[in-house]
């Protein structure tokens, strides 16, 4: 298996630049007090369509040669992944088709349309989508692009950190919350590479907790059933990410629900800004371990910020 | 009546600056496309306390002799402004009384003692809070802060649009909303005197359109019971105000509650910020009257970010 290395991360951050926005790090005088360390929010939640899944599916639709471009790209996914990869094939214009579970939110379902991807609908079980996008693939010929098991997604997921390391000094700490993992080994290669000694902590919600259980028996265990309001953390690690995260990462920490809540609101509320659930998963890691962290420089990948304002959490 | 120019707001900028933050204007590609216009939004949601407030409320207390100040700042208020009020008394080291209402939300009660003041309970009828306020006077000594019919505040909340207009280029409207009235009259003094070819509007909620029907009327009609949503803009004009609005304000346009709902949850959902119920009136307005704003360039002040994250709109 080939594994991104720091240098991949450069190169995709070279890649990718024109394309992406190079994101805000902000800072909170206030949850600075409460959790007493300080803190840099990378702040992906501006990012395009909504989280860092836009760099890691642009570099991974700009590193085709224009052979393989023109038969187009493809992937299963419901969440930020679909949106991501339909503007990355627009901005280079190829068609992208998306396998999407019939009962996805309209709300994204017509996001991925308007950009002007081929949207498949399957039933919602992971069979069903994988034996559709796989019909897919056959009569397209479209390139599968997996959300978070690729390598060209890992290198481009990484950028995030790559930056945030350039926008800050001497961080003790980079946290990032970890789902399928695309977005936490990136963090870790380029942090392990660029500041050998801060520490990678990867957070998740209790409910979805099969990174924690497969880093302490170094062995992938899929979730079953995961249960959490993270909606962007049910999905269970990829391989190649488990072998990044096993090697690099040093602690996987969780918080439950309730407690993302809280630490949800409390950024809404004082940094002004809209995150989703997947986001706060660091900040309640931080506030349920306060001696750990204590007057640490901690950087905190913000993932994205894409909820819908009629929910009640 | 003595009434601010645009000289005493850029005084007030050199006196509050190193007090506030100088909030940053943000640029929406797909609010653009939805109303096609450009517009700049001038985030007073990442002020400090969350709201332009703290701007008059700092110039109010910065401008004060030394022998006024000793005798400490009072006002009457359940909302931003007494937030505003007691964290500039704080800066300046001298002590301030918020008479609130009984029935004030207990967390913005617990802000304004966060900060150090001293509240004083009352009942929740403007008879109450006025006698319970001139009983500090008398018995303290303090100066009076108004929330928005005093010159200091004014000027103070007129820097808001002062630094709008060094961070944006030809604006053809700039849109405030208006409760009070001390925002727009100080937002109007300042665009007036620096781009005279800029248009002034007053964006006002349908359930509480007394400066609508003053405006037309050339006199204060006061609020009567007034209903929106926007929490901000209950009050009715001040007389420093309207004399202001009536010779500076272009226009005074309205939106009902559920435009104002719908354009706050676009920009949550589209620019990612957290902003308040009163803020998102001009966005609103816009909406409905787009073919007024066609193709324009047009600043919109983002009044604060204040919410409850556990009420549903």
């Amino acid at each position: 298996m080939k594994i991104p290395k720091s240098a991949d991360i450069e190169e995709a951050a070279k890649r990718i630049s024109s394309k992406i926005h190079k994101t805000p790090v902000l800072t909170s005088q206030s949850l600075n007090e409460i959790t007493g360390c300080n803190l840099f929010f990378k702040c992906e939640n501006f990012q395009k369509v909504g989280a860092f899944k836009f760099r890691g599916a642009t570099n991974a639709v700009m590193s085709l040669d224009d052979q393989s471009a023109r038969r187009g790209v493809a992937t299963h996914s419901s969440g930020n992944h679909a949106q991501a990869l339909a503007l990355a094939a627009v901005m280079r214009g190829i068609p992208a088709t998306i396998v999407m579970p019939e009962n996805a939110p309209k709300v994204k379902i017509e996001a991925v349309q308007g950009y002007g991807a081929d949207v498949i609908f399957c039933k919602a079980t992971l069979e069903a989508r994988e034996s559709t996008l796989q019909e897919v693939l056959d009569t397209k010929g479209s390139v599968f692009i997996h959300p978070y098991n690729n390598f060209n997604v890992i290198a481009g997921q990484g950028t995030a950190a790559l930056e945030l390391t350039y926008q800050t000094q001497d961080l003790d700490f980079v946290l990032a919350p970890v789902g399928g993992g695309g977005l936490l080994s990136g963090t870790a290669i380029t942090v392990k590479h660029i500041l050998p000694k801060s520490k990678v902590i990867a957070c998740e919600p209790v409910g979805a907790d099969d990174a924690y259980k497969s880093f302490h028996a170094g062995e992938i265990i899929p979730s079953v059933n995961p249960n959490t309001v993270c909606d962007g953390l049910l999905t269970s690690l990829g391989e190649m990410n488990f072998e990044i995260i096993k090697s690099l990462v040093d602690d996987v920490l969780t918080a439950d629900d309730e407690k993302i809540i809280y630490a949800m609101k409390l950024i809404w509320q004082r940094m002004k800004i809209v995150i989703e659930p997947s986001s706060a998963v660091p900040l309640a890691v931080i506030l349920q371990n306060k001696e750990m962290f204590k007057g640490k420089n901690i950087g905190i990948i913000i993932s994205g910020g894409n909820i819908d304002p009629d929910v009640k959490y």
